[in-house]
């Protein structure tokens, strides 16, 4: 499938120079590029591959003298990361699937598939499931009792949707990822220990051994819509209502979201975050990889998390977090400085002791 | 599926008010609850959302009055959150898998099911494999060659049970997860720098480029009673014996458990903890969220870990511990206050010096 | 299947001594040992439990006086836990798939599969693929549009390989293993929070709330030889050309390898660890558990991070690290041991400032 330059441009909103019937097939870095792929040089830096490729054409910064890089054709746009978006939706080739619906695949006859839906081999179509229009369920998805699915929505390999979960329109879940696993939710017959260490910061009193009962989640999941899940990734079902994801949010591989969260729109959540039960989140919220959230607290709306900031208490809206317990970021950058002049501290102290020590000997 | 307000109280052996004879079909925040549920307002302040919903009936807190709160029938429990296990169980409407033996699953013939056992669609079950009555094999769940499960199990789709694994009875495990994958132990032909840098906290002397071999893990996995194992988490075979989980443990989501390790039981493994191979954990142990266990150490029974703490050495028994490195928590604490005010204490010394500098100079 | 003490150090490369036809069929703890087994007794404190168990040969160390120890036979490496790979290899009982292919897996008719590849049960091979002579696709598994697997491959049960993935020989991977996710790279129409936080360090500006789009992932995953990768683990695709992973590299479980991430050969990335996208690690580079490596960072060769480390920056060969922020091992040690010491330090201080201040009073 190879695309003209003219077509490009248009479709990104962008500028188009040269031979704009050129057409490529693909995209490549610069130094690796063959002569049917669009270059990638969206700044000057990277157009110094250029010569040790064969790019006929390549995406350019604003400004740039495509001429003088010894192309044949150039597209220029103005926010080039932003073109990459639309431009890569154009390049990619996906992953193969099969349209139809596949022999193999166990599709209860109670459930309701929209027009053009697909589905792979060897998954399982659960009883009461709707799936909206132009969907895709990956090969070996499982899709439970009673879920529900929007229009547009992509399931790659193995992707599992437990019963009465309810998803928008255009999901995107990568493989492995599961929505709707329990809550993990226990209670002891007496006082257990955890409970009295939240109220005492430390004194467990008694040690008595109890065993776990366990409370059965009774809500689902809801998603809204252009939510993106991430391979391995668990959204638990809510104990009593359901645990909530707005829309636009996307999370990367291996993230946790436990029972009862809610999670306001346009949030990305990297790779390996825990979310734990009941937190509720803002929107437009960024939580680094590896950040973790402690159960019952509140996020407030753009807040930033670094890599691997531990969130132990409430964060106000707007705020920049970084660090275990979680500081804001400024605070966090004097704090550690000091920590490393640290040993030369105590050495200071020392020395103090000692003039202090001698001068009130000789007063 | 619907009981009476007279049933549920005889049931968590609970008191039942008014009209006992009310039926409720499912449970609700008081806020939102229809007439057909009933509300959850098991502290005062809940109650204040009872007027916004329509719940004729509720769960409250022990000496409420439950006339004032316009409800025409209500139960009390004297701990509603250990009622809870109780209530949800009733109410849980389960994922509606089939029962009985799916066609599409593929059985070997000398896998022996007990009793009233389920397979659901495009499950494996392997040769040589066991399983006790009353359990549930979900879709696409696979069960290895010679792997025993007891009875009254309930596995969600895709579980991954290896060969030779050795689970009790009522095991319950979320989407995903899989026990008896290979652990994770490789050995370099000479001293590797690792080995080294144990020795040495830091030199790694020479650094002669080796590649690795592996070591097969020849034991698998032994799992007590009434475990739950969450969704994608992970419980690696032992070297030469089996790793062994307890009985009553409960692991959440993600977690990850290496090879040989020991769990005692009645342990909570919270989501994303990861155990390292060969540590052993006592009894009535909590990890939190995203804790860390170095290999080959151990923590005492009754040890809790908060929120991303970061296990490094042993602990003993009854110990609350936070941070990275671990510390008692109360230690942990005072610490953390001094590190926000490390600043200060910079500029007071700083002080100091130039006075103690001065008065030298006067003396 | 059994082995004589003969045939088992011959393969070892090991001395045998006493009644080396003695036939042994696996291996034990000494003191769990029967008499068909090998006991493992390399070191002379694991020997203290052979008297408790059967064994009639063990496997020693070099130096030890084996007929003292009431052995029949006995095996001695001089470095035992090498030969351990060896041994363990020979005695693995392995997880029993059947060989040959599952008459339900679905195999597309394009797919090239090599001499005696075995495909279990409901595995799924796309379009295109080729599949080296020798390879295992374990039960459930799913080879994706045009993937390459090499020679001797095994692949156990639910792994799944996306589209265009190509992978050397020996690879090996856990249950649930997934390559070829979708990297995690959003844009928003103009520039983001976290975008102007990078350049600012905190300040946020206006907090315009946008969504994100998409960029695809045009590339896929490159593998080399020998390579294993643990239970649930993702390694994501690159945007424009593959993520690559050199040979010899073994991941555990959980772990998470962002897109475009390069990583050398023999390195070793142990469990939950986290690399974000765009990292380059050398080789024989070792990851501690949890460990989290920030996006776009370079970490040198034989680069050692202790458990949970949090690489924020660049990291040179051969550092051993430790810490969040990542620290020279030593560094942290120093400042942890002051960190414990840092309320004393502020009640001298305090001492200080009263005897400065009444000194000064004084003169």
């Amino acid at each position: 499938m190879s695309h003209s330059i003219k077509e490009i441009a248009a479709a990104l909103g962008a500028e188009a120079f040269g031979d704009i019937d050129l057409r490529v097939s693909g995209v490549a870095e610069p130094a690796l590029a063959q002569d049917c792929d669009l270059a990638l040089a969206m700044k000057p830096d990277f157009a110094a591959g250029l010569p040790d490729g064969q790019a006929r054409a390549a995406m350019l910064w604003p400004g740039a003298d495509w001429q003088s890089l010894g192309l044949k054709a150039a597209i220029v746009a103005t926010r080039p990361r932003f073109a990459m978006a639309g431009l890569s939706a154009m390049m990619d080739p996906g992953q193969g699937y099969a349209s139809g619906i596949h022999p193999s695949a166990v599709i209860d006859p109670s459930a309701q598939l929209g027009k053009d839906v697909s589905v792979g081999p060897l998954a399982v179509i659960s009883a009461g499931t709707r799936i909206g229009a132009g969907s895709v369920i990956g090969p070996q998805c499982f899709i439970g009792t009673d879920a529900v699915l929007g229009q547009e929505c992509f399931l790659r390999e193995g992707v599992k949707i437990g019963a009465r979960v309810k998803i928008g329109d255009r999901f995107i879940a990568q493989p492995g990822a599961t929505v709707g696993g329990d809550g993990f939710s226990f209670v002891t017959p007496e006082e257990s220990t955890i409970e009295r260490v939240r109220d005492s910061l430390g004194d467990q009193g008694d040690l008595a051994a109890q065993s776990y009962a366990r409370i059965h989640s009774l809500g689902s999941v809801s998603i809204g819509n252009d939510v993106e899940l991430g391979a391995n990734s668990c959204i638990d079902r809510g104990t009593v209502r359901d645990t909530q994801i707005g829309n636009g949010v996307k999370f990367d591989n291996l993230a946790q979201i436990g029972h009862n969260v809610v999670i306001g729109d346009d949030c990305l959540i990297c790779a390996q975050v825990g979310v734990a039960g009941s937190s509720r989140i803002g929107r437009n919220v960024v939580l680094g990889g590896q950040t973790g959230v402690s159960d019952n607290l509140f996020i407030g709306d753009h807040v930033i998390t670094g890599g691997a900031t531990k969130v132990l208490a409430n964060v106000p809206a707007g705020r920049v977090m970084l660090g275990y317990p979680a500081m804001k970021m400024q605070t966090h950058i004097e704090v550690y400085k000091g920590l490393r002049r640290l040993p030369r501290l105590f050495r200071d102290v020392a020395a103090l002791q000692k003039a202090v020590s001698k001068s009130t000997k000789t007063d």
